[in-house]
C-alpha cells in the first residue's frame, strides 16, 4: 500500500503523476476487499467506483468544490483519499461510519442513507453558493442509476434543469449491477464522445453485455440502457434529460480514469448544471463480487475474501419468517400480491417472486408509489403486502395516511429492520415507525415477538380488509420461540406468579417480549408480584390490556421505538380515557440520533437491558 | 338547465346526440358559475374540465370502468354527470364533497386532494383488475400538468410505461393557468393527429399564446410546452414520454369535445399505457375567471359572479402576518431565503417575492425536494424558510427529519393552515403535524397565538441555526391579540387568579389560547384558582412549563392537533420525567378522519369549546 499511504489529502491525489493513478486503483481494491472482509461493509458500490472517485478528487477540489454522494455507501473510496486510511473499526463505535459524516471530515457533507436525495441537496448548495456570491465552488452530485427512480431526484431535476447558470454536476453512477449493463437513449452530446477511446472501448463492451441483459424493473431503466431501442439509438441526439433540458455528457467508461477526468473537466468548465453519465461495474476487479448475482455484495457481512462467501453462515432472521410464510399463503390466497421498492430479496420477498412471479411488483425505489399503488390494488380487490425496511417507510407517510387509510384500503405493511439497527448509523434505525403508523386513523399495528408470531400475525393482518394493518419485527437473528402461558383475551401472558392483582404489570412489545420477560421475571425473584403480557396487537390498545392494567399498582411498557408517541405513550391515553389510574412507564428509544455502535451496545446505552430495567423500575414499585 | 337536467348518470350523457354537448357544455358552465358564486369552492379548475369530463364518460363506462381525478378539486362536472346536481351545500356539512367521495357515489374512487397521487392509484388499480382477470376494464388518471412536478407522478410513470399490455389512460390535463398555453417537446404522436380539425385549431391558438407566455417553474414544463424551443419542436417526434416507453397522443384542443372524445377512444382501443395531452383553459368560459392573474379562481370563497369579486373583503388572515414580517426580515437578512410548493401566493410569500426575487425558490408541487433543498442552502450558510400547507408536510416527513435534523440545518418550517381547516374535508386538515415534527430530535416548535407572536416567534425562529424551527398557525382570520399578564420564564401567562398553587393550569396551544383564556376564565368565575399560559414555544417541553405544572392540581392542555402524540402528550412525558405527579388532560382532536363541515361546526362536535371544556374539566378538579 504505499501508494495509498502517501495519499493523505485530496492535494497529494493531484499531485500524483497520471502513471501512478492505476496502481493506486489496484491499492484501493486490494485494501477494500482485505479491510471489508474484517469488518463488513458496502464492498460492491466501492469497489464500482475506485477510478471515478479519483477522478472527482482530481478534477474537483473537496471541500471548497462539494462532492454530495447519494445514499453514501459508495463513499470508502472517498474517505480513503481524504486520508482516512484506518478502517479497522469500520461501522463499529468510535471506528469511521459506513457513511460519510461531517464529525469525521469537512469532505463530508450528506449523512442521510436514504437514497435519490443528492440532487435536491447540491441544487440548494449550488444555489446557496450563488446567492453568496462564492462563486468559484462547483457542487458534484453523485448518484446511482437505482436512486434516480425516486421520486425526490426527478423533482430535483426539474429543478435543476431550468437553471441554466447554476454550475452544478450530475454525476450518474450506472453500475451494470443494479439493472443492465447497457447505455442509452438519453445519449445527447455523444457525438462527441463517440471518437475518444474510452467510449469506444465501452461501446465494445456494451454491445457484448446486451446478451446478458436481465429484466429491468423500470421505465427509466429502458431509456438509461435503452434495451428496447438497441444500439442503433444509442448515436440519437435526443433524449430525456435533454428534452428536460439538461446537458448531457457520456457515456464515459467509469473504469478509463482518464477518460472520467476529462469528462467531469469539460462539466465542471461549463458552467451550468451537466449530467455526467458515467458507466460502472459492481464490484469491479474482485470476481466474487463480481460473479454474485444476488445483489448480496451490495452491504455484506464479514466474509473471506478469497472466496467471497460469508465467514460465518447467518442464523435463521426475522426475514426468513415472512419469506417462508409469503410462499404458503401464496398458495391458498391468489389475491394476496407483493410490493417491494428494490428490496426484493433484503425484505424476503424473494420466495414469494419466485413462486408467484406475476403477483410481486418491484416498483424501484419509490416508496410513495408502493404504497398508493398498493391502495389501488386493494381498491380492485386484492390484498397488497407491502414490503419494506421500517426507515423507508418515513418516506410514505402521506401515502399510508391519506390514500391508504383514508380510504380504509386493506393493504398490509411489513417492516422489516424495525427498532435498533445498529451498525448503519443514524438513518437506519428503524425507531419511527410505530410512532407514525399509530397515530394513522384506522391502523392496526402487530408487534410479533417470535417467528411462531410473525407467521400468525401475519395471516390475522392479511384478514384484515377493511383498512391498513402493520407487522413491524428487527433485524437479525430470529428471537427464540416464546411460548404464552396462558391468553388474556388478544394478550398473550408470558409470565405472571400471582392471581389476580400485581405489583408490576410489564408490556412486552414485539421482539422486546424477551427483555421483559427476563426484567418481570428478576423482579419477581426478588419478591414483587409481576405479570408480563404480549399485547401482540399493539395500536390500537386492546381492552384487555386495559383490564390487565386495572390490576396493576405499576405498568412498564418496554418497546423498541420512540419513547414519544410509542405504545407506552398509547397504553398511557387510552387508561386515562378510561380512567384507569395507575401509573406508565415507557422505556424505549429517546429522541436523538443514535451514533453507529452495535445493537448491543446501543441497547445498553439506552438503558434497554433485563438489569438496567430491573434497577429502574423496582424503586417504583 | 333542461339538459342537464335529463342526465342523471352517464348513461344518460352516452345516449345524447353529439349536437346537444355544446348546449350541455355550456349548462354546465351557467350551473358552475351560478351554484359556486353561492357557496364558494373550486371553478376555475372544473370550468377548464367541462368538455374533457363529457368526453371521458361518454369514451368510458363509469363504474365499469375507473375514472381517478388526481387532487380531485376539478370533479365538480363529473359529480353533475354522475347525478348529483344539488350543489347548494357543497362542502358543507350534509352537502356535496367538494372532492370525490366514495360515500356519494359509485362512480367516486380516489378522495384524497393531495397531488400527483392518481397515476399510482391506476397503476395498482389496471394492474389488480388484470391479475384479477377483469380483462373489460379500462383504468383512466386524469392528472394536472402541475401535478406532475410532484415526483411520485415520476415514480409512477416509471412503472406504467413498461407493462406493455396495461390498459392504461393517462389524460395530462395542460390547462393554460398554471403555467403557458403552449405545448411541447414530448409530442409523439403528434404527427398522426397533425392533420385534424383539432388540432389545427389548437395550433392556432398555441402560436397566438405563445406571446405571452409567463415565467415558468420548472423544467418539466418547459418540456411539456415547448417555450424554449419554440414551434419547431411541436413536430419533433421525439419526446421525454417517449423517451420513458409511453403512447403518447396529443395535444389535443381540451374544448373541441369531438376531437377529446376521438383521442380518448384511440387511447382506449390501444390496449397499453398511453398518455393522452389535452390542452384546456383554466376558467374557461367566465371572463373574471380567465382574467384573473393571481390564481384566486382556484379555490374561491363566495363572489359575485357578475363582478367575479368576492362578495365579502376578507379580514387580515394569519397568512397576512407572515407575509408582512417576511419582507420586512428580507430587508434586514440577506441571509434569509424563501421556499414554496407551486404555493407562493396562498402561504404568503408574494411580498417576499415581490421584495427579493432572487431569494424565492418555486419548486413545483415537490415538498420532498423543497425540505431537502433548504437543507442543502442552509448548508451554504443561509437560513431558508420554507412555507407549506400544514397537511402538506406529511409529504416530506423523512427529509424533515433524516435531511434537515439529522444535518442540523437550520431552516423554518412555516406551517399555514394547521388545526381544523373544515370544508375542504378530511385531506386538508393539518391535524397531524405537530405531532410528526415532536419526534424530529434537535427540532423546535413554534405555535403564535395571535398576529403579534407570528412576527415575534418568526424572528426567533431565524435566530435559530442549529436545527430545524417549526412555525404553525391556522387558516382563516388571525385571532384577536392576547396580551400576557406576564411572563413566566419563557412562557406567557394570560391569565391568574391566585398567586403560587392553583387548582388548574390551562395550557393554550397557538391559536387556541384564546379558548384557553375563555375557559380558564369560566372556571376561575365558578370559585377555582386557575392560571392560563402559553408556553410559546411547545416542542420541546420548556421547564418553564414543568414548573408551573408542580403547582397545579390538574393539568390541561388545549391544542389543534391530534391527541396521540401532540403537545399533551409531551406535556405528559415531561411532567413524568420530571417525576411531577400531577394528573395531564389533553384536549384536540381524536384520531380518525374528520366529515367536511365549517371549521366551527367541526371544533363544536369534538368538544373543543369553552363551555364544553369547562364541563370536562370542572369535575375533575
Amino acid at each position: 500500500m504505499a501508494l495509498l499511504e502517501t495519499i493523505t489529502s485530496p492535494a497529494a491525489l493531484k499531485a500524483l503523476p497520471e502513471d501512478q493513478l492505476a496502481p493506486l486503483a489496484e491499492e484501493i481494491r486490494q485494501f477494500l476487499v482485505t479491510e471489508v472482509s474484517k469488518t463488513g461493509g458496502h464492498l460492491g458500490p466501492n469497489l464500482g467506483v475506485v477510478e471515478l472517485t479519483i477522478a472527482l478528487h482530481r478534477v474537483f477540489t473537496s471541500p471548497t468544490d462539494t462532492i454530495v454522494f447519494d445514499t453514501g455507501h459508495q463513499a470508502y473510496v472517498h474517505k480513503l483519499l481524504t486520508g482516512r486510511h484506518d478502517f479497522s473499526k469500520l461501522k463499529k463505535r468510535g471506528g469511521l461510519s459506513g457513511y460519510p459524516s461531517r464529525a469525521e471530515s469537512e469532505h463530508d457533507v450528506v449523512e442521510n442513507s436514504h437514497a435519490s436525495t443528492a440532487l435536491s441537496w447540491a441544487d440548494g448548495i449550488a444555489k446557496g453558493r450563488r446567492l453568496r456570491g462564492e462563486t468559484g465552488r462547483h457542487t458534484v452530485a453523485v448518484i446511482g442509476d437505482g436512486a434516480l427512480t425516486g421520486g425526490m431526484a426527478w423533482e430535483a431535476i426539474n429543478n435543476i434543469a431550468v437553471d441554466k447558470d447554476l454550475p452544478l454536476v450530475i454525476v450518474v453512477n450506472d453500475n451494470e449491477r443494479s439493472y443492465a449493463p447497457t447505455i442509452g437513449g438519453l445519449a445527447d452530446h455523444l457525438a462527441t464522445l463517440r471518437t475518444t477511446r474510452g467510449y469506444e472501448r465501452f461501446l465494445d463492451w456494451g454491445k457484448r453485455s446486451l446478451a446478458k441483459t436481465p429484466v429491468v424493473g423500470g421505465a427509466m431503466f429502458e431509456t438509461l440502457h435503452g434495451v428496447k431501442k438497441g444500439i442503433k439509438d444509442i448515436v440519437a441526439p435526443q433524449g430525456m434529460f435533454e428534452d428536460l433540458g439538461l446537458k448531457y455528457i457520456g457515456p464515459v467508461d467509469g473504469h478509463d480514469e482518464p477518460a472520467v477526468e476529462r469528462a467531469l473537466a469539460k462539466a465542471r468548465d461549463f458552467g451550468a448544471p451537466v449530467i455526467v453519465h458515467v458507466i460502472t461495474q459492481k464490484g469491479r476487479g474482485y470476481q466474487p463480487a463480481i460473479d454474485d448475482a444476488a445483489d448480496q455484495f451490495h452491504g455484506v457481512g464479514k466474509f473471506n475474501p478469497e472466496t467471497g462467501l460469508p465467514f460465518e453462515v447467518a442464523g435463521r432472521i426475522w426475514t426468513d419468517e415472512f419469506n417462508e410464510e409469503m410462499v404458503a399463503i401464496g398458495a391458498e390466497r391468489p389475491d394476496v400480491v407483493a410490493i417491494t421498492a428494490a428490496m426484493l430479496i433484503p425484505v424476503g420477498l424473494d420466495g414469494f417472486a419466485a413462486a408467484y412471479p406475476d403477483r410481486v411488483f418491484d416498483v424501484g425505489i419509490a416508496e410513495q408509489h408502493a404504497v398508493t399503488m398498493a391502495s389501488g390494488l386493494a381498491y380492485a380487490g386484492l390484498h397488497p403486502v407491502v414490503a419494506v425496511y421500517a426507515t423507508f417507510l418515513n418516506r410514505a407517510f402521506d401515502q399510508v395516511l391519506m390514500d391508504c387509510a383514508l380510504h380504509k384500503a386493506g393493504v398490509t405493511f411489513v417492516l422489516d429492520r424495525a427498532g435498533v439497527t445498529g451498525s448503519d448509523g443514524a438513518s437506519h434505525n428503524g425507531m419511527w415507525d410505530m410512532t407514525l403508523t399509530s397515530i394513522v386513523p384506522g391502523l392496526r399495528l402487530a408487534a410479533p415477538r417470535d417467528g411462531d408470531q410473525v407467521k400468525k400475525q401475519l395471516r390475522e393482518a392479511l384478514d384484515v380488509s377493511d383498512g391498513p394493518t402493520v407487522l413491524r419485527f428487527p433485524k437479525g437473528d430470529v428471537a427464540d420461540p416464546l411460548v404464552a402461558v396462558r391468553s388474556a383475551g388478544d394478550v398473550d401472558v408470558l409470565f405472571e406468579n400471582a392471581g389476580e392483582d400485581v405489583d408490576l404489570l410489564v408490556v412486552g412489545v414485539g421482539a422486546f417480549a424477551g427483555l421483559a420477560t427476563e426484567t418481570g421475571e428478576k423482579i419477581a425473584a426478588h419478591g414483587r408480584t409481576v405479570r408480563v403480557v404480549d399485547p401482540r396487537w399493539v395500536v390500537p390498545v386492546s381492552d384487555d390490556v386495559v383490564a390487565l392494567a386495572r390490576q396493576a399498582r405499576v405498568v412498564a411498557v418496554v418497546e423498541d421505538n420512540l419513547v414519544s408517541g410509542g405504545v407506552g405513550s398509547a397504553v398511557t391515553r387510552a387508561l386515562r380515557d378510561a380512567e384507569v389510574e395507575v401509573p406508565v412507564h415507557t422505556y424505549g428509544i429517546p429522541k436523538r440520533f443514535l451514533e453507529h455502535a452495535s445493537r448491543g451496545q446501543i441497547l445498553e446505552d439506552l438503558g434497554l437491558t433485563a438489569d438496567q430495567l430491573v434497577a429502574e423500575l423496582e424503586p417504583r414499585l
